[in-house]
């Protein structure tokens, strides 16, 4: 059976299983006081060229979300959102469990645009009775996308524009960073998000460790008191050293950047394979995410072969299936899905 | 100045402000534990054909939405409304303050249909990642809804068929309810309301009262602890026996309906000066509020002279207005309507 | 039956009523703008000596401090406040709903001290493990206390000092402020709490309005948004002028402070009648809260005479009850009281 | 440097790490879908004698407190704890911020007994006003508690009984589980614990794991919905199987118990030495926390050699110190913290 399912089938980096083995048995300070979390988040600045960034380790995405969210928010603010936001749809209500409703605008490939959320402001700002509606507190974004899609540097400097004239944080959700990153034609670096975000974070469970995310807030003391507030949420691990040692070697050497190019060329691979074997592209995507589309007989035949994810169900019983790469993936497997395809094509 | 901005611009019936008077300088318990109150509770009991029903009296729309709906729901849970729904515009967060999403359907005419519901949670069960989403946990309706419009027996029913399908509670906003019962044409009355919501609310702040509306559970028990959630929303009169005696002189002698069909046959001659006059119907509805289309050049006529809500804005300058009557509109104010009406058309 | 159970029993002053009356048939804009509230706002900022404060109305205490408090605090923090105040006990966990712990110090005569509140803050910051803690947020007293005790201005100036030192908002909640500012020997004005709290309501419920409560935030824009809070806490009156006809009739000619000073002329009346035939005062109040125990004996004979609230059970069958005056207490009760008092002691 | 300060400073226990390199590259469905987390139920149901438990993996100690008691809650209902419980002191507001309120109980010893329940109990239901007041949901204890003491069975069989009485859930919180079954002298068994509490959580993160908890629902069903209360409260680990290869190590062959035995070995010879050495126990205590009470100069001459945790201040500048073993302390450890005690004394 091969998997392309979605990127966090396998475990951590070689390289992390290594180093969590060797500093097993010291004794270190919890909740990520240790030398290990400093020493990440010191490379972590760097690579961001922030040298006073704050930085906090979580283990989840949703939680991340959750926290940072809650910390940015007024309780009768809202935080908007594409309609096709991971935080509006697959984290079972984590935003309004915190109080906040999610303002959901249409996405555009999976996107917000500065002239979508702008003419929701005015929209917004212009009705009569918007004091008795909740009001828009912070814009999320996330990159890559739901669909795999990316932001340009020009477009998160409008959002970033948009978001200053109403004076919103703009916080970054980098579930999967490292493809962003690594996409081929990107113009988004690190420092960019440093420069243009209130918040951002860098994702570690998609991308080579076991869990984990880091969270930057480029300004020193953005938000006061939030290790509290993470403690609250049920965000802070007591080995805190665990999340230092994965992002502490996920930035040594690059090794974040690389094993996410290494995912990037296998997507790559995987879309040429997929469109030129009987799978039209769905969408097209410049990450590790790949849809295609897949029809029933298609279906059939690789059931109990090839593991892929449904994404949507289309007409005529063909759907949208998403195959992903990841760090792990292997040239061997993509091989083993050419030959596959090309039997049930021919 | 004419005003038909809305039904809530004038104080109560003089019955009412007759009885709170006359029953000034009497002593009687706090929070509801008062004859006026237990009265008020025996005749909505007998208006409903429900002998055993809990009833509770609250100040206000957005506080009764947030007790009710957090009342039913398990934390991970969702209410179901249309899309236009009160509770998710113009209740500035509150189900979401209380750690609930709302999860909207498409309105049809303001309504859910039980189709409409039944395709959602048919979707919502087939997803595969579903344990990951906000669950749907009971379904709210407004009847009249924000547009004016009525359900029918029938179409209730069938939207009670759906909640039974599912297990879900299914939750009536009756904030213009008077207006509902009194409309030509309905079949809908409070004994089929109490055979087919778990919880619906008469509506008084817009139907004759200076405020106050009152929570029907036809089934005894239905909630327990409801009188402390109450409490811990900030639900709770002190001085309760204010609401028992304005909903026990609205159920006296049928005073909720006679005022209720004067606001309707005042609607209906609304309706007649309003289309025969250059403004045609936005919206055809059966109850107070009327929806027309106005022109820039008659915006800017009525300036000063008649005061209504903006509801929408169309194009080229035109606007959807709301005029709404109520139990206090006077003949010679629509009269007055007419006629500056028709001095703005010739 | 005489009744001294609580001063929530009566109806509303006789002049709100007739305002009420006189005004029932005006239209006015809903949700406090309207003339009326404006008025209201207008007379409080000058009995304030305040002429930039914010002013809101709402219907009820628990709701006042419930969204006072929620908009004061950030997640993580916490209100300080003695254990024997009324947002700890008696409002059902309206505070943790909102999201936040009441932490509490142990009362002096139901007040909290400066000196308690400093030992408190220093022990916290001291604890290595204050990050993992509910950090202290604001500090909340109220005034009268649960016991009817009252702060000297020295030492509401004390609390205001601390609060500066840990930069903590100081909140006072006068459900029953008219009752202290009338009080004998007390230092304390409106001018007062105005310079030394950053928000405190005035209280109407239990001071001759049939309900509501004001909010006074002496510094202008104190808590921006607060409008929409108050609207998502459900405590927004849609006929809002409801409050502001009762606050400006009570803002009139000084009739707060006079209906006040009645009610305190009737409290050492009846201070007099219990510690001189039979009851021992259990506490010394100041205000219209009486303290008296009560044998057995006494509690028997009362029945069915006198009505009286069950403070706190002591030994041997004794009661500690709670005898309340206000701004409706009879001359004539109190003579009755004294008559059946003289006949069950001899 | 010699540190016992906690038991979490280490890593994992080997074979654990083993388990994660030896199954780093399996692909598997994530969120606890995959056959480890299968397996990890499994025996922990055998060792439980409950085949039909339900059982859910989670990260961290505060996550799971609040997930499981949110999960029990009506939102008017708050937790009966000891005064010393963890999820009142030092989870920064965590059930407060799923909108609960800490009911707090003086304890003994560390711990609730069933007679202080009952009383409590009978006394707020006795109150005329409790329905006021925060409902009394759950009832939670910690077992050890914080003070490393145990419930007998007894003891815990009395509180299930005052727990039945009045149809109260009663959870158990065992983030150091282990240390507490492998005591001398407990009678306390996983099967008693099965039978007599609604939930319990097995503590990973102290007890030989990176991290994690496992929650024990004795009764199948007993909390629908778990999982997605789970997922919005950001307690769902993408990567779910790393939590049921950590559960499946420590119950195979008994090493969840072995280790445990081993640290209880270890706190045995540490209470020797402390109290052998200058160093009175202040506490006594069966489990692997251990508290001595420490002179100033006994505090000054360990500065830099042994690093202990700072419990509570007494009084002339001693303090209570807890030195925590644990399943990864060394035999050699405690010779040396011998040899440093005895140059101190002597």
């Amino acid at each position: 059976m091969l998997y392309f399912n979605c990127d966090y089938m396998e475990g951590a980096h070689p390289a992390i299983l290594e180093r969590l083995a060797a500093t097993n048995s010291e004794h270190t300070l919890g909740y990520g006081n240790d030398p290990y979390c400093e020493a990440a988040r010191e490379k972590i600045r760097q690579a961001c060229r922030c040298p006073e960034a704050d930085i906090f380790f979580l283990v989840g995405g949703t939680q991340t979300n959750a926290a940072v969210i809650k910390g940015f928010l007024k309780p009768f603010e809202g935080v908007i959102a594409a309609d096709t936001g991971h935080i509006g749809v697959h984290e079972a209500g984590a935003i309004e469990s915190g109080g906040h409703k999610v303002l959901t605008i249409p996405h555009q490939d999976g996107k917000l645009t500065a002239q979508g959320v702008q003419r929701y402001l005015e929209a917004f700002f212009r009705d009569g009775s918007c004091t008795h509606m909740v009001q828009p507190g912070m814009v999320y974004v996330s990159h890559p996308t739901e669909f795999g899609t990316l932001y340009t540097r020009e477009e998160l400097a409008a959002l970033r524009q948009v978001c200053d004239d109403y004076r919103l944080p703009l916080y970054l959700d980098g579930a999967r960073l490292g493809y962003g990153l690594a996409a081929e034609g990107t113009d988004v670096t690190l420092p960019d998000l440093a420069a243009l975000c209130d918040a951002f974070y860098i994702g570690g469970t998609k991308v080579g460790a076991l869990f984990g995310e880091a969270v930057v807030f480029p300004q020193k003391n953005r938000l006061p008191g939030f290790f509290t507030l993470m403690k609250q949420q049920g965000a802070v691990l007591a080995k805190g050293r665990l999340l230092g040692i994965q992002f502490d070697t996920l930035f040594t050497d690059g090794l974040y950047l690389k094993i996410s190019a290494h995912a990037i060329a296998m997507a790559k691979r995987l879309k040429e394979i997929l469109s030129q074997n009987g799978c039209p592209l769905w969408f097209d995507s410049p990450t590790n995410q790949q849809f295609a589309v897949l029809t029933p007989q298609l279906q059939q035949f690789l059931d109990g072969k090839v593991s892929y994810e449904v994404w949507q169900e289309l007409e005529d019983g063909c759907i949208a299936a998403r195959f992903a790469s990841c760090w792990a993936t292997r040239q061997e497997d993509l091989t083993e899905l050419e030959r596959i395809l090309k039997n049930a094509v021919h």
